[in-house]
């Protein structure tokens, strides 16, 4: 159990660390960080907030784990602000979609005997905000957990300890590795589904209320923040790169099936796709 | 109220159709024909059911409306063997995803003062087969009737009343304007999430499980059956062609924006998708 656990910057995901933690008892305190004022006053009136700080080295000063929990772009920033507060052996983490330059950077940020171990909990919401936190968003999903080499393995344990208390899956991956997978599992399909509904958009809008559950689905995370998209697609550019075009590839592969009136190959990567999509491990 | 409804080959969709037509009174009497004389024997027991004929000629022969329910390339060709059999103003539907080719050679297949007026319900699921049929599956969905010009207008107001008492909304158009349509918003979404799926195959398969909601979802109609649909897509190639190089070129020019680090571009296209995505109709 974590002693003291700070949550800095609550959105979706922030506010429902703090909801799991309570609710599995994973944390004995919990203080929360905003950087909005009239947030932090509706935060202190939540049950799974014991304090409020007013700034984010206060809401650190005495956490043995704070959770980062900004946007991408500013998670270092942040490290580097609470860095001289925090208390000996104090771990640092994150929820970033990306994770290279972001461990690589924290690691450096924290001075000696405190410890930077990213992390990327694959959950979340086309809602954000902290009011639609769930004490239940990790239940089941995978946390990556991503130290350097490094990384005090003992402090890479911690994490992935707190992650697990909360209902997650852990898979330890060093961060670029990470940044590969989640480039092919996460950022493509984000990347498929707005260009298929701009490119929709440029037809008549009114046909969209003629789809069934087909394109529903596909295009569902087309409605996600596209700051926060911008973001993550900017820091995790070059292997967002490499698989959009290993993709186009596979795309432009079924175009010229079809083209060529090749039915053969057409079906054939029908059931290529298939044969993969059957093979999701089952969501309770 | 249709006083004899005939349904060929039922699948999911004909299975429904007569499990929605009992449930809401839309028919007197309902008979099936299925090709398979193991499936004529479990019909026979259906609930939804009266009578189990052994030719589909037997179906129709007194059915004021049959629904041929088989795959897009065998509409024809059942309408055809039906076609001396139907009564005086007697009605031939059927379901299928493709409409141009079918409403065409159907019409051309009846004699006079019969009729076909083709339909198509957007609605279905990855699961196929008569098990599945559910009386609510076309409540709140759209179903195409795609009359020809020298379609009876009162044949087409019969199909459009027969899916409106199923609980769907009717959407009439030409069938040229239909495949149009479907090509953008089914088949298109159709393509991308199949060779989303064909692409991830070609990397680390274990990927998948460490997946969010976000490709689950994005790739659920990969898990569609490849035969029926590389069918769709040969009757429908020319649509889908055009559709699909449009979507190539919103693609390209994401591609294009990460590669010159266009972040304004990119978040452009974000919002495009977004805003296309927020005004789908709600569905209950």
């Amino acid at each position: 159990m974590i002693d003291h656990l700070a949550i800095l910057a609550p959105g979706l995901l922030g506010a429902s660390v703090a909801r799991a933690a309570r609710h599995f008892g994973a944390a004995r305190r919990i203080t929360l960080w905003a950087r909005r004022p009239e947030v932090r006053v509706q935060l202190k009136s939540q049950p799974w907030c014991d304090a409020v700080a007013d700034t984010p080295a206060d809401a650190a000063r005495q956490a043995s784990l704070t959770v980062v929990c900004a946007p991408v772009d500013q998670i270092v920033a942040l490290t580097s602000e609470i860095a001289p507060a925090l208390p000996a052996g104090a771990i640092v983490t994150d929820v970033g979609s990306v994770k290279g330059e972001i461990c690589r950077q924290g690691h450096k940020a924290l001075p000696a005997g405190r410890h930077f171990v990213g992390s990327h909990p694959m959950a979340g919401s086309e809602k954000t905000g902290w009011e639609h936190g769930r004490a239940d968003l990790f239940q089941s999903r995978v946390t990556f957990v991503t130290p350097l080499p490094e990384t005090d393995p003992k402090a890479a344990e911690a994490v992935a300890a707190f992650w697990t208390a909360l209902g997650s899956d852990v898979a330890g991956f060093a961060p670029d590795a990470h940044d590969e997978i989640v480039a092919h599992i996460s950022h493509l399909p984000q990347v498929l589904a707005s260009t298929l509904c701009a490119s929709l958009a440029k037809r008549d809008p009114k046909w969209r209320n003629y789809s069934g559950g087909g394109l529903r689905d596909t295009s569902r995370i087309a409605g996600s923040d596209p700051k926060l998209w911008k973001t993550i697609l900017e820091q995790n550019r070059d292997e967002v790169l490499r698989a959009l075009r290993a993709y186009q590839d596979e795309l432009h592969g079924m175009e010229r099936a079809l083209a060529n009136r090749d039915w053969f190959e057409v079906q054939a990567i029908l059931e290529r796709g298939r044969a993969y999509r059957e093979q999701f491990r089952p969501i309770p």
